[in-house]
């Protein structure tokens, strides 16, 4: 059996994941209220928002809204998403509530820059030096690179190990240029192409080339491999997931409607307690706020944890 | 990385379990729709309906009218369960039809087995002597030792590796003093307490003792974790899996109403073929069974992958 970590760190982004993707319009009331039950099952970081443009993602047309009324818990970190200077500067205005930190994202698949961005791989490039001295103009520190389509695109179709490294090394090469530490490489499987096999192979490979900096997986679920690939990063050692609660989200790419959203947070604290990894979540309780998270998006989540419930009940009953 | 298998067989069950637990009733010739496309996709092995007791099983009490109407498609065995000599006999007036071959099914949980079938373990031994004695003069070979509960229990919660080689060493005990030969040790996550560690100690433990044998598994999906249990059992050699095609079925299990099936066939045939595991199996095809399914049973069944259909489309667009 392989080393398998003592502790994960579990990355929740079921609000601004969950609410960008909702045909809505959900009431702000609605998503504090998710947020505030997710602060109390122990989770130490959430993503509460986007600071995109409200015609683009109307669902997150009041993160203002949300984030002025945002009750913050001591011992977790806020985190919100925004794509220019203008986002980024509607984060700042809640600079007291939330953890600010600046990424380098990039693509592995150059057909999907075009199509998401409009942008080729260089001109994504060119923006994001841009963005970087913007974050730095601003005292945000820049400490993450972030790989998209980093095991495979719909556009694209498979994507090789050495196209993710060779992405990471562009973003690397720009913090270099800035004088950014990045402490953190997050390989993301947006439109759900990945396998334990890929998994592993494009974390072996990062791992190999950046033997010192944490590797972070951000999981879709979107043919059902979602749990597996988790389990294959952790046997590489890979301690930081991006889950959502109950599932939430979904893939706004091509052909993929109707398609399921990120691994399930509460999935993914079963696979790592019952594996003996702790997670500091509260299981019972996440999986209460999973059901909190269908009634408030109005229909049924992808995670089927949330129906058959934790195993710690049944050890109870058992007992 | 492991060495992972060449091949694996799957065995599909989709409409045995599915349409026993379905309200229902869903016609002999909806039934008798999907057992033929199933055929279609290259399964070899397709478990078509239960003879049991059509007052404790009504989605089966048409079990001869599917049978009589059965089309057989060279090279497909089609397959059934019974319980009970009456089963068996209503099965054997359909022998030109169906491959009959005789079971030792046992559960790791003494619990479980009262439960679920009012009798001690050892009064279950019993029985199972008494029905291997029933197949063998009916000239059915028993092959098979089945345990279920084999990674845990709702009723007595977690379950030992040392308990199910245990419960299978009883089942071989019988087999022996029968003169049986037994082909394959099927583990089954009954309830949905496996997790890829589980799966590793359960089956490294029964090949240990058992190395001649083939091991199957039979995992159920109730919190998720069934593709990352099956890729569990991947790595350590393990090449039969039951499956449900769209994750038909369910847990009829205490406190598991509403939670998924049995593993589904096309998630586990995306992942193996997708990591050079050949299955025989035409996914594209499934994935359309996996769509004909859930018209048939009339509501949304679990797989993800129905929704997001497989990467082979989008390779063919992107190349």
């Amino acid at each position: 059996m392989a080393d398998l970590p003592k502790h994960v760190d579990i990355h929740e982004e079921g609000p601004r994941e969950g609410f960008q993707i909702e045909p809505g319009p959900i009431p702000a009331p609605d998503k504090l209220e998710l947020i505030h039950a997710l602060a109390e099952c122990g989770l130490h970081h959430i993503q509460v928002c986007s600071f995109v443009n409200p015609r683009l993602v109307p669902g997150w047309a009041d993160a203002e809204a949300v984030c002025e009324q945002l009750q913050t818990k001591p011992g977790v970190d806020y985190t919100a998403l925004w794509f220019n200077e203008n986002g980024l500067n509607r984060a700042l205005a809640f600079a007291d509530k939330l953890v600010l930190s600046g990424s380098i994202s990039l693509a592995a698949s150059n057909a999907f820059t075009q199509k998401n961005l409009n942008r080729s791989h260089a001109e994504n490039l060119a923006a994001m030096r841009k963005q970087t001295e913007v974050h730095l103009k601003h005292n945000i520190a820049v400490t993450r690179v972030g790989v998209m389509a980093a095991f495979g695109c719909n556009y694209q179709g498979d994507i090789s190990a050495e196209q993710v490294v060779a992405t990471v090394a562009d973003g690397m090469a720009i913090a270099a240029e800035h004088g950014c530490t990045i402490e953190k490489i997050s390989l993301a499987d947006t439109m759900g192409w990945a396998t334990p096999i890929r998994i592993e192979r494009g974390v072996a490979a990062v791992r190999e080339r950046w033997p010192g900096i944490a590797i972070g997986l951000h999981l879709h679920d979107t043919r059902g491999l979602a749990v597996a690939n988790a389990h294959a990063g952790l046997r590489l050692g890979v301690t930081q997931f991006d889950t959502t609660v109950g599932g939430l989200g979904g893939c706004p790419f091509a052909g993929q409607k109707g398609a399921a959203g990120n691994i399930c947070t509460e999935e993914l604290v079963l696979l790592c307690e019952e594996m003996g990894i702790s997670t500091g979540v509260d299981l019972d309780r996440l999986i209460e706020v999973g059901r909190m998270a269908e009634r408030i998006v109005g229909h049924m989540l992808p995670s089927e944890l949330i129906r058959a419930g934790s195993l710690g009940a049944f050890r109870r009953q058992a007992a």
